[in-house]
């Protein structure tokens, strides 16, 4: 599954863009995020993005989950976001 | 519908019990947060809401969406997520 990396720094729209190409190419995605603005980012992207493939009949749905990641040999909790449609 | 205010002060835990309990009577809820901190509570609550209402076989979902709030008469910009079952 294709993995978008969100940061605090991302910009929702450029991430929903992304999501959206995913989306249609491979059917479902997979979103992570670190930390709270990360997570923040990465919801209004996908918020966006459901605006994005609703004209193609797609309904977009979010599965939040705790994942373990490591960044820079440090154990960090990540949250990613499986997004399919319902 | 149920909505449940979620602050970035929230116990994602406490929110999730009271999602579980809301779900299993209603079949569906709506959580609210305004900003990153309370952003990330509530998709931390939703994901673990997720593992208490699992053995009730309810695979649930969140569908985030941007909303227009007030508080203390100045609007603000809420994420609201629709959670129910697949």
């Amino acid at each position: 599954m294709e993995v978008l990396k969100v940061s605090s720094q991302s910009n929702p729209k450029s991430v929903a863009g992304a999501l959206a190409a995913v989306l249609r190419e491979k059917g479902t995605a997979e979103v992570q995020a670190v930390g709270a603005g990360a997570v923040n980012q990465a919801i209004k992207a996908i918020a966006i993005s459901r605006g994005f493939v609703a004209p193609n009949g797609i309904d977009l749905v979010a599965i939040p989950a705790f994942a373990e990641i490591t960044i820079d040999g440090e154990e960090r909790t990540a949250i990613k976001f499986i997004v399919e449609p319902r």
